[in-house]
C-alpha cells in the first residue's frame, strides 16, 4: 500500500425528507446563494418549491441559474461566475445530478480564480485561492460528485471535456434523499450504476500490492451496486434499493476505496473523449469502453482480475485463470445488457469511421508522459485500438 | 436503513515515515502545543525525539504531559486542563494509543468547558463550546480514537469508566505510520484486533433492515482484521500486515461502517465495568464478554448472525441456522484463542464472587431507560447473567 493523505470535509446528510432541512443546514453559513440546477424536472417534481421554501424560511436569499445539461458546459459556468461576482454571492447550492454539481464546483472555482477558469482544467494555470463552498441536493446517484473533490466540464467550442480536482472542492454539505430517485427513467439508473462501478474499477485494478482492506471494501461495494441496480431494473419504485445504490455511489467515489492505491482513470479518460465529441451519456460510453479496456490490460496483472472475477462476479475459482477472467468479463457484459446498456459504438450512434486516433490523442494529451496509466500503460496507439475494439 | 448525518473533519495521513511531517502539517494551525503521551516507550523508540525535532524545526513550541496509563485517568486529564489554561495552550498533540488520544480529547473538552469536565461524561452537564483541536500520532492500532468522535475516561475515585462523544472531538489531524507498531508486544496486537472487531460487532449486529452496503463493508473489514491479526500473530514484523490492520482499525470505528444502522455498544458498556473495577486491558475484557453476549442475544435476530457466520467466519451455509451460528461463535472463540486472548473471568483475574450485579447496574445506569440496547435489549438481570456466563 502507498502512503496517502485523506481529508473529506463534506457534511453528508442522508435519508427520506432530509432535503427539506436545507435551510436549517445552511443557516449561519450563508445568507445568499446561487441556486444552480438543470432543466424543469426539479420544478415539476416539487423539489424546487420545497427547496426555495426552506431557503426563505431560513432567511436565505437566492439567485437562480438553471439550464445545466449533461456534460455541463463551460459557457454556463462562465455565466455563473459572472453572476456570483456581480451579485456578490459566495455560496453555490447545486440541486441536481453530477452535471449540476460539477458545474457548481467549476463556478465555485472560477469566482475565486483571477485568471481564466478553463486554464485550471487545461493545467495552464494553478488554483491559488480556496473555492467558494458548495452545497448539494442530489437528484441522480451516479457521478459521486456529492462527496468527491472533482469536477468535469466540457468546452463545446473546442470539443474538450476535462477534469479538475482539489480537496477543497468537496461539497461542504450534501443531502441525499432516496425518494427523489423514484421517478428517474430506467436508463438513468443504468448509466448511474455503470458509472459507480467504473469509479471502483479505476481504483481496484491496480498494480499496488498489499491492499487487502481496500480490495475487500471495493469488492463489497461493487457487489452491492450490481445487486441493487438489478433490483431497480425490475422494480424502480424500491426506495430501499435506491438508498443502497445512492450510498454505494457516494462511497464508490469519495476515495475511501482508493486509499493508498495507484489509480488509473483511463476508462474515464477514454470515455470523456467520446462524450466530448458525440455527447453520449457518460454511463453509456463507459459500458461500451470498459470490457474492451479490461481485455486490453488484463494480461498485465492476472491476479487482480482473477480475484475480481471470483469475489465480485461469482466465478468459481479455478487454476485456469484465463477462463476465470474471461468468464468474469462475460458476466459483466451480461449485467450491462441486463440493465439495457449499449455494448458497441454503433449502439452509441458513433460511426465506424470516427476519428479514433484523434480521440486517443485527446485522451493521452492531458496525462503525464502522454500515456494512459493503469495495470498496463496505454499509448495513443493502444488507446485507439481499445476504441476500435468497441465497434 | 435509518436517516443519518456524517461529518468527519480529520485529515488522515498514513504511511511509513509520515510522523516526521508533524511539524509541517501543524504549521499555520498552532505555534504551541501540549505534547501528551504515555510512558517511556516513545522516548526509547526514538519517536519522542523525532516528533520534538519536527516541532522545533517548524517553530512550534510545546509543553509536555506524559504518564497516561491504559484506562486513562480523570486525574491526569484535570492536570492537562490546568496546564493548558495556565500556559495558554490551545492545541493538544497526542503521541500514543487510544488511551493517550482519549486523554487528549478529554483535555481538549475540559479546557473550553466552564463546568467540571467529568460532568460531561456523567451527562450532568452539556458541552456548549467547541473543544480544542487535537492532533494524533498513533502508536497502537486498536481503539480507533485517531478518527473517532469519542473519548472514554476512568475516574479512579469512583471506579467509573464513561464515554463522551461529539463530532468536533474527531482529531483535526491523525498520522498513522505502520513501522511504529513493529515493536509492540504480541498481546497488544491481540487486544487491539479484538477491540477493532468488537467496534464492528456493535454496529453490525442490529435489527435495522435494508443495510446491504454497510453489511458488506462491515464483513469485508471484519475478515481483513481477522486475517491480518493472524498473520501478525506469527510474524509481528510484517509491516504490510500492520498497515492493513491499522487502517482496518480506523475504518472499524470512524462510523463509515455504522451509517444508518441502529448501534448497540452493549459489549463495550459491559467491558467498561470490568476495566473500571479490575483494570483489565479493554481488548482482553472484550474477548471474555463477547461470546457469551452473542449467545445471549442471537435468538432475537438469527438472520444477521447466520449472515455473519457464513460471510465472515466462513461457515458453510445450511438450513440449520442454529448450527451455523453456533459454529460461527465457536470459530470466533478459536480465533481469540489463537491470538492468546483470555476466555474466562478467571483468566482475567476476576473472581467468581465478583459483584456482577453491581457491574450490571453500572453498565445499565448510563443508558436511556436503564437497559442495554442491541438486537435484544438487556436488563440489569440479563447483563449480570452475561457476566456470570463468562466464568
Amino acid at each position: 500500500m502507498n502512503n496517502f493523505s485523506y481529508y473529506n470535509k463534506t457534511r453528508y446528510v442522508f435519508g427520506r425528507g432530509e432535503y427539506r432541512n436545507i435551510g436549517k443546514l445552511l443557516r449561519g453559513s450563508t445568507d445568499k446563494v446561487l441556486l444552480h440546477y438543470g432543466g424543469n424536472s426539479a420544478k415539476r417534481s416539487g423539489l424546487y418549491d420545497a427547496v426555495t421554501s426552506a431557503l426563505r424560511e431560513a432567511g436565505i436569499s437566492f439567485l437562480e441559474l438553471g439550464g445545466v445539461k449533461p456534460n455541463p458546459s463551460l459557457d454556463l459556468v462562465r455565466k455563473g461566475i459572472d453572476l456570483c461576482r456581480r451579485e456578490n454571492i459566495s455560496y453555490v447550492l447545486a440541486v441536481g445530478g453530477g452535471s449540476v454539481i460539477d458545474s457548481a464546483k467549476a463556478i465555485a472555482l472560477g469566482v475565486v480564480h483571477e485568471g481564466d477558469v478553463w486554464k485550471l482544467f487545461t493545467k495552464e494555470e494553478e488554483l491559488t485561492h480556496t473555492p467558494l463552498p458548495v452545497a448539494t441536493i442530489l437528484t441522480l446517484p451516479a457521478a459521486g460528485s456529492e462527496n468527491s473533490p472533482n469536477t468535469v466540464i466540457s468546452d463545446e467550442a473546442t470539443a474538450r471535456k476535462l477534469g479538475f480536482g482539489h480537496e477543497e472542492l468537496r461539497p461542504t454539505l450534501s443531502i441525499v434523499s432516496p425518494e427523489l430517485f423514484l421517478t428517474l427513467p430506467a436508463e438513468q439508473m443504468a448509466y448511474g450504476a455503470c458509472d459507480m462501478l467504473c469509479h471502483i474499477f479505476e481504483r481496484y485494478f491496480t498494480n499496488t500490492q498489499n491492499t487487502e482492506l481496500t480490495d475487500a471494501l471495493c469488492e463489497a461495494t461493487m457487489r452491492t451496486i450490481m445487486q441493487q441496480a438489478s433490483i431497480l431494473r425490475h422494480n424502480p419504485q424500491n426506495e430501499e434499493a435506491w438508498a443502497q445504490l445512492a450510498l454505494s455511489g457516494t462511497i464508490a467515489h469519495n476515495n475511501i476505496l482508493g486509499l493508498g492505491r495507484e489509480q488509473s482513470w483511463t476508462c474515464h479518460a477514454l470515455e470523456h473523449e467520446l462524450s466530448a465529441v458525440y455527447d453520449v451519456p457518460h454511463g453509456a460510453g463507459l459500458a461500451v469502453i470498459v470490457p474492451p479496456y479490461l481485455e486490453a490490460v488484463r494480461h498485465a496483472n492476472p491476479g487482480i482480475f482473477q480475484q475480481w472475477a471470483t469475489n465480485v462476479m461469482g466465478v468459481t475459482p479455478s487454476r485456469d485463470s484465463e477462463h476465470v477472467i474471461k468468464e468474469g468479463i462475460r458476466r459483466l457484459r451480461d449485467w450491462y445488457r441486463e440493465l439495457g446498456l449499449p455494448q458497441t459504438m454503433a449502439e452509441l450512434g458513433i460511426p465506424a469511421d470516427a476519428d479514433f486516433d484523434a480521440m486517443a490523442r485527446g485522451a493521452c494529451s492531458v496525462r503525464p508522459g502522454g500515456v494512459l496509466p493503469g495495470v498496463k500503460v496505454l499509448t495513443e496507439a493502444d488507446a485507439a485500438a481499445v476504441y476500435r475494439n468497441c465497434l
